[in-house]
């Protein structure tokens, strides 16, 4: 449901999503989002990993964070994520546009206090990070997850944006004879390189390929 | 320089970075930024694309965007960037981590008014998006110029943060038998795909390869 700070004043409202499906897909892909709170009404911004479970955007750090310990205080946060899929080339540089998914929700920082739902949010990130390997790592200890501060921020108040699409040009560059078209950008994980302290174990299964 | 808004409070210092050539290389490797501003004490973010040129970050929009007519007020802005090299795959969840190189910039927002310092500006975004391309597109108008907003942010204020290398381990995990090491994440142009309008015409140099 569009609230005031999720609507779009001007921007074409084709490109905003509110459908709470759109949002998770694209938070769901992203691995990094960019968190950012005020201060005294001055701004402050962290790039972090993060994962969504249900309707919540996770975060995580060290229980001695100051990032996350002025979160704590009960702020209001802005968390943004965006996936750049690729450069629209028009006829001219004004036409010039990015394909994108982008999400930007809003929300108040709630600290996860219950051990079991910070456990089970570390598996969560772990298992979106590299998929299928909770159970092959050295299980996580009680004094690890206690060391951990994690806090969540709903995605009920957010709003997802995205271009999509060929290049529109200005009626009167019809004839002007510039190649028009995109330019995929796609982020890949490469094959994975070993540790020193790691060259007589095999690569695991949910490693390889 | 290190201001308190820059100064790492607890991370490990050897993370942080100060001096503008290492600041200016992220910059310039990134197309995309995220811009946080607050009003009201409330915090607020856009993703964007951005440009350096000497010693500020350019970014821009069209004269109604709500978002900058906001920060023609003079408000203060938080820039952050981040480039992601690769997942650190430790023995435990705990000690997994992300090999980044991260900018955050804080500055105010200065609209540029000047007709020539804004080209300049349209070019080089132009140039850092699609390299050698400038010369080709059909050339600017002075209407186009006039229809968009360039602000600029002061690169001073900025600090970077990264982090290199392989997995760190809990001195008890030594001989628990799981794989470490890097999976690196690299994100690459794909070849350019032609819009239909543009069919029959020749895929131009500055784009192919």
């Amino acid at each position: 449901m569009p609230t005031p700070r999720t609507t779009a004043s001007r921007y074409p409202t084709h490109r905003m999503h509110y459908d709470q499906t759109v949002i998770h897909a694209i938070l769901d892909e992203a691995l990094f989002c960019t968190v950012s709170y005020a201060v005294d009404n001055e701004p402050f911004a962290i790039p972090t990993g993060f994962v969504r479970v249900d309707d919540y955007v996770y975060i995580h750090g060290s229980v001695g964070s100051h990032f996350l310990r002025i979160l704590e205080q009960g702020l209001t946060v802005c968390i943004s994520v965006m996936l750049a899929d690729g450069l629209v080339i028009a006829k001219s540089a004004f036409d010039h546009s990015v394909n994108y998914r982008s999400v930007i929700l809003f929300g108040k920082a709630e600290k996860v206090e219950d051990y079991d739902q910070k456990a089970h949010f570390l598996k969560a990130l772990t298992e979106k990070m590299v998929p299928n390997s909770w159970d092959y790592l050295r299980p996580m200890t009680a004094s690890e997850v206690k060391k951990t501060t994690v806090m969540r921020v709903s995605t009920q108040e957010a709003s997802a944006k995205m271009r999509t699409g060929w290049p529109s040009n200005e009626p009167g560059d019809a004839d002007f004879p510039a190649w028009t078209g995109l330019i995929p950008t796609l982020t890949k994980r490469q094959a994975p390189i070993p540790a020193p302290e790691s060259a007589h174990i095999p690569l695991p299964p949910h490693l390889q390929g």
